[in-house]
């Protein structure tokens, strides 16, 4: 029998095999990616956990989570309407209990009806339960002042991550300078780039104007676009709005501007709605690129191609956990549409509760029902006290010397700029951390309070930013902002 | 402002653009992939079972999907404590409840305890809850007889299948010759080739021996691996047991000597377990791949890297619609389990109620809780019940001219070879489909069973076989069974 060709360095002179899959052999894609929310700084919080947990004496009682955008995790309820229904789908036996709405029986019933074996334990087709996709197609028609939605262009997902990168794999071709360019904003949601790093697509930036709120700017669409016409084929336009981690709410115009770039030079619009319900600034409205897009016209509305995502994650549900997101595909070429529901396919479906989840969050209590009040109630808390804690963000930031931060008008998250003092950034170098990695890790160490830095999501060269959740409860996050304020005042101190 | 190369292509003369996104343009990895499970008959299916409900009139009342291994679906009910515990964790609000037993709540209470802010809702690390990562572990070693399981080698997934695809793309490298090769069972669950192709990796097929019930034979391993090794870098030795489509279940012998085979080579172990609860023959038995590796001691028990793979889809719970799943790798070097997490982590974690649903699955009552009886009362006549089915498929198929079965000594499929008559080959031929798929496609017309072709699994040219399963109840499925053989005989009779 042939010997392997690398036999020979398997095996060492002690007799040892090495192994099969090391550094050296593995998917060197793989290895490229970088996930920065859930990088090093992570991991040292949990190793904080836990050393507090053994009684190690720490400068502070507890590790402050603000550096990943789970509602629920911070102590933000469950909305009761969703839960009650879900626990009559998993438990259909409780649809005799005296103790649940109508409505709340009548939502469990039709769901299971529309599952196999009237279970949540039975797969789906692989797009999504029918019902579900027709409810998700009446929602965004809702949504979009009655423009029409087709629920053959619904795919349900494990959450939006899993449809953001099903869309990229369908998107990616070519080798060398004919390889996929997508052009993704900075500061991004990693994400985008983890999922290029892996397909190895090429990842084009364009950069987001801090001086004017995170605007996009065209101008500088046109120049990511022809610096990368030399390397790559740039074939792919993502969009994230309202922004993560910047906050900013896309102006119409600026959508339509978008549109009519995308649509000049030939891209597939990627646009990442999945803080569509996050909107808070006075001011700031939500417009779905399908809507904006429809409402264009011709040829736009005709055949500019798009893939707008949603999530249950975020919005004032944040039940991150269940792993619910959808995709809708907008003139979409039939037969690569079929490809995309084959590749689905591969791995069954998206998890049902998930799916049922969905279901509710697209049709939530109608007025005439019982739990129509609290659940408006429950709703409006929520996304006042969001909103409420968006301005505080700003608020204290901002009269912080030393850190700047644009006004939060949606989605979960400040991104404040903060100066950083040349000793400082000379002492990150010296430990080959990244100038705001440092600031992270000390203000972990000091405080407790974890928070991603900036380098992570991209940033302008020279810039030192991080990215801060707004999540934790108000009087909480009134103190972390503090502490934070004063750390830096500390650490730019100690610097100079 | 430069413009696009493929412009001029895209503007066509009447001033339309074409699609930036067809089947020329898109990821040519993604078209090849295919997925028998969910393939054409099972579109053809979709559409009679819309037929008949328009009142179409057909030889047959309704569609049975014996397709897919998917038990909730035909019928089978949840395991009552499972969905009990589950229904507290969505609506704690139930703890109060007197209508659910203590140890219900106990486990419910735990479950959340060890979720973000005590919920379902929140995202639980990438790997999955550490409190389920050591159940797992705590279930592998009783299964294993006391053989250690870290729980740090565990890492949760989105069913079975999102494990699988991920430890395949971290193999995954190499370009040309040096690209890596995979051993896969021939026939095998299509995950494995449609994955494969979506990875650009080289499928290397090895047969199982149906003369001898399928069994996994050492020289065809050889003769697979000596013939790929000038198109591909061979790393990778999968191994479905019990199998699917196959149905049967490794010897002990067998298992050593696969291990033997992938040290001497150099291999990769990934071992498909799914079926692992869903053993029936008697003389049958399920041994891990952890299990007699580690009795095999040094060289293999300190060298040889294996990943073992579970799923809550299958055993007795069926729970597919959850999406919990598992792997746990052993002897794997160290950076590249980091890489593992990693990886996992861009996707943020897996379903969390398919995470508590596991736990439940590997730590199921102890005899001393209340909801002990049931819980074995129900978990039994399960399988009792599959191992009847498995007896009367065996024994029905086997009466039949023209059609031979091997036992069903594990999983839930029977595999059996159907002779075709020439005269159908040719016919097949001439309409372009494979000669099972023709059969296949005949019999969902006819009989409104749904069942897969063997050509969709692969199988030996010139041999013709289909996968049903043995899911459907009893009674139904002994008149599936007879129908089938009816069916084969006309057919038989049709084209001779
Ligand atoms: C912009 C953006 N897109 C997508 C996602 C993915 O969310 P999920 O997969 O939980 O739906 C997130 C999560 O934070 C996000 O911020
Ligand atoms: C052999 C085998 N492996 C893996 C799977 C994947 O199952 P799941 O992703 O539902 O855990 C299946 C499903 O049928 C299977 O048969």
């Amino acid at each position: 029998m042939a010997s392997r060709v690398n036999d020979q360095s398997r095996a060492s002179s002690n007799g040892l095999k090495g192994k099969v899959l090391t550094l050296d052999t593995m998917n060197p894609c793989v290895r490229r990616v970088e996930y920065a929310v859930r990088g090093p700084i992570v991991q040292r919080a949990l190793e904080l956990e836990q050393e507090l947990r053994q009684g190690v004496k720490k400068p502070f009682t507890e590790v402050i989570r603000a550096n990943i955008g789970d509602a629920q995790a911070m102590g933000q309820r469950p909305i009761t309407f969703f839960r009650q229904v879900l626990a009559l789908c998993v438990y259909p036996r409780l649809l005799n209990s005296p103790d649940f709405p109508e409505d709340v029986k009548r939502r469990a019933e039709r769901i299971l009806q529309a599952c196999g074996g009237q279970s949540l334990g039975a797969y789906t087709i692989s797009s999504g339960i029918q019902l579900i996709r027709e409810d998700v197609a009446q929602y965004i028609e809702r949504r979009d002042g009655g423009i029409p939605a087709d629920p053959n262009n619904v795919f349900l997902s494990t959450g939006a991550s899993d449809a953001i990168v099903t869309m990229l794999k369908l998107l990616v071709a070519g080798e060398g300078r004919a390889r996929t360019g997508v052009l993704i904003p900075i500061p991004q949601y990693p994400l985008y780039s983890a999922a290029l790093a892996e397909l190895d697509a090429v990842q084009v930036d364009y950069y987001l104007d801090e001086e004017r709120a995170w605007a996009l700017d065209i101008a500088e669409l046109q120049r990511a676009l022809r610096q990368a016409r030399d390397r790559c084929c740039p074939r792919v336009l993502c969009v994230i709005n309202p922004g993560n981690p910047t906050g900013q709410v896309q102006t119409r115009e600026c959508i339509e501007a978008v549109i009519r770039f995308a649509f000049e030079e030939g891209l597939f619009l990627m646009a990442d709605e999945v803080y569509q319900d996050n909107v808070y600034a006075e001011g700031s409205q939500f417009h779905s690129f399908k809507k904006v897009l429809m409402e264009m016209g011709p040829p736009y509305a005709s055949q500019q191609e798009l893939a707008s995502f949603h999530s249950v994650s975020k919005g004032y549900m944040g039940e991150c956990g269940f792993r619910g997101g959808y995709v809708e595909v907008v003139n979409m070429d039939a037969e690569v549409q079929k490809q995309m529901g084959k590749l689905m396919s591969v791995r069954l479906c998206p998890p049902v509760p998930g799916q049922a989840l969905l279901d509710l969050v697209v049709s939530p209590p109608s007025p005439s029902e019982p739990s129509f009040r609290q659940f408006q109630a429950e709703r409006q808390e929520v996304l006042a006290e969001l909103a409420a804690k968006a301005k505080l963000t700003e608020q204290i930031f901002n009269e912080a010397p030393g850190i700047r931060c644009n006004p939060v008008q949606g989605a979960m998250y400040s991104f404040p700029r903060v100066q950083l003092p040349p000793r400082a950034v000379q002492r990150a170098q010296e430990l080959g951390l990244a100038p705001d990695m440092f600031f992270c890790l000390c203000l972990l160490e000091e405080t407790g309070i974890c928070v991603v830095p900036g380098s992570g999501f991209g940033q302008q060269e020279g810039t030192y930013h991080f990215r801060m959740t707004i999540l934790p409860p108000m009087e909480k996050l009134r103190l972390l902002l503090e502490k934070l304020r004063h750390f830096h005042a500390k650490f730019t101190n100690e610097y100079s």
